[in-house]
């Protein structure tokens, strides 16, 4: 449904059919509401997300279709009910843009869970049913946006590092402290270093944890202990270096989304140790004496609410945290969303829409 | 290993060899220690680790092989360092009789997590290596057992009601307590209504939260809505029952260990919800929308620490909670191990040993 009342002036880079190729796209948005932000978009991070909705893996996209939601940009203008922002400020917007604002979760500030359930910021169904024609994704020049799902970004924050932290930072920061992993001293093991799994580390040493690292590849050791400065580096094939590690640690954050066994891992936990699951493996298959000898926790998680996301990024305003980005121009995002289903990207790509998008 | 000055006073009914048959033994326990709580034994619940051990299900049996971890007795006398108790009390033994007492488990009052492994109260292996020879269950005349690990069974509470409480009772009520279950008005689901799931019943309702029951059959349904007060009844093969209960959960507690669909069950959860499991089917399988979709929890659990059974039994006795329970004499054991097995008891056989070990 189009909306009243829009002006095709936005320009944008979509996909048209499931081969997900984007190209430029211009469509109009909607008029400025009195409760929205108006933004001028300067980058948009490149997640995993924008490779299931492109190419249509889920069966349920709709073209043209405009991807990403780790949106960074500057307030251009406001609503006339909108106090929260004004003109200059530095704004994120993360994976939804809408919810019904009245439920315990949206009460709660957990509006991803909302029952009605959250609108996401592309490919959406708006409340009234209708395809939004305003679920563009961040690949675009400009957009209106609700003024409760936009986060401030502190100011002497990197525009372009505070793009991933709206979903991949989010989503490994949301489980981390709803189940405490903020204990300096206690042990985090981190599986797969992507994305999700560089962030975890970075917020585990922030937290003052051990981060032990799991990765099918030796390749990326040296930098995750040189750059990310990772406690240790564990190739998971190899059974010795698991035996030795057993029992050993308080928490695990799992960002791996290919198959792999969780019983090896579930092994490495402490008794009430805590395994924290933000992938999306084909399936989740273990055996309940992994689960119930040390009574441990496997908990999931999806992105996260706006309290949380708002404080997660003053934590890494805070702790000067900041994820390691690859910028490429819009004219790149094809090979790069090539590259990011390859793993080639340390460790995350962060597109320049501000410079490219013309 | 035998043990030196001992005296063969004891008589207990024991099981020879994998076919489980208990009969009439005599054997020998350890004199009394400085820190032992010598015990009358009056009853000893039936728990299914009776049939698992008696039987040799996990082929590390050792017989002669004396079962029951669900002790009540009397004092009959205490060692010179034991000031807990004195000649007269009641006092009740779990799961297990030892740990190393200097771990981080041990120290926190969650003994059963012991790093140097909790010493099972029968069938198993002392801290030096040895075979206990003092691991004998509860279905006995007389025990030694250190007093740490016995737990004060208040004066006003039947002796053979505390009996299940001691195994089947700590096991639910420690999980529901860690995962603050006890929230007047939020709502359980207990999927089997067996020893575990009736005791996960009775503390659902006086936690003050609304109860529902997941059978695969209607038989126990009148009993369960009449007698236990659960406030629905749910045949988990009618999938419009199923279906209509949809992420209405706060809390489920699974203690069924035949096999049965996860992704339906974790379905019934709302966000948030936390899905307790303590039964042991063949495995743990879901796919993993249904656990990060609404950041669901899905935690293990097996019985609990000392801290927390002596807390369990003062509040049954505080709150007038009592286990459903069929008192049978030792004679009967054999067939109250087979009705067990084919689930034919509510909610939990319960040994007259005092009147009936002669």
């Amino acid at each position: 449904m189009e909306h009243p009342q829009t002006v095709k002036d936005c320009l944008g880079w979509a996909a048209r059919d499931p081969s997900g190729l984007l190209s430029p796209y211009n469509f109009a948005r909607r008029t400025l509401g009195s409760d929205d932000v108006s933004l001028t978009i300067t980058h948009c991070g490149v997640c995993y997300a924008d490779v299931i909705w492109s190419r249509n893996k889920h069966g349920d996209s709709r073209y043209p279709l405009v991807p990403g939601h780790e949106i960074v940009g500057i307030v251009k203008e406001v609503g006339s009910g909108v106090s929260r922002f004004k003109v200059g400020d530095h704004v994120g917007v993360g994976t939804y843009v809408n919810s019904c604002r009245d439920c315990e979760y949206c009460n709660d500030g957990l509006e991803i869970h909302c029952v009605k359930g959250s609108v996401y910021t592309f490919n959406a169904i708006d409340a009234d049913g209708a395809i939004s024609r305003d679920s563009w994704g961040g690949a675009v020049t400009a957009l209106h946006r609700i003024d409760m799902y936009c986060f401030r970004i502190p100011n002497n924050y990197p525009l372009a590092s505070a793009a991933p932290l709206l979903c991949a930072g989010i989503t490994v920061y949301t489980p981390m402290m709803r189940h405490n992993m903020n204990q300096p001293g206690k042990s985090l093991g981190v599986i797969g270093l992507g994305g999700l799994g560089h962030m975890a580390v970075k917020f585990g040493k922030a937290f003052g944890l051990k981060v032990t690292v799991f990765s099918t590849s030796a390749s990326k050791k040296e930098e995750a202990l040189s750059l990310l400065g990772v406690d240790a580096f564990v190739i998971s094939s190899d059974a010795e270096q698991m035996k030795a590690i057993g029992k050993s640690l308080d928490f695990i954050v799992d960002t791996a989304s290919g198959d792999h066994p969780f019983d090896q891992y579930m092994s490495l936990l402490k008794a009430t140790g805590v395994y924290v699951l933000v992938g999306f493996p084909s399936e989740v298959k273990f055996s309940p004496a992994s689960l119930n000898i040390g009574a441990k926790t496997f908990s999931g998680s999806v992105t996260g609410g706006t309290k949380g996301t708002q404080e997660m990024l003053d934590f890494c305003a805070a702790h000067k945290i900041y994820p390691q980005i690859e910028i490429v121009p819009i004219q790149y995002a094809n090979e790069a969303l090539e590259r990011l289903i390859k793993k080639d990207v340390k460790y995350r790509f962060v597109i320049d829409i501000e410079n490219s998008v013309k």
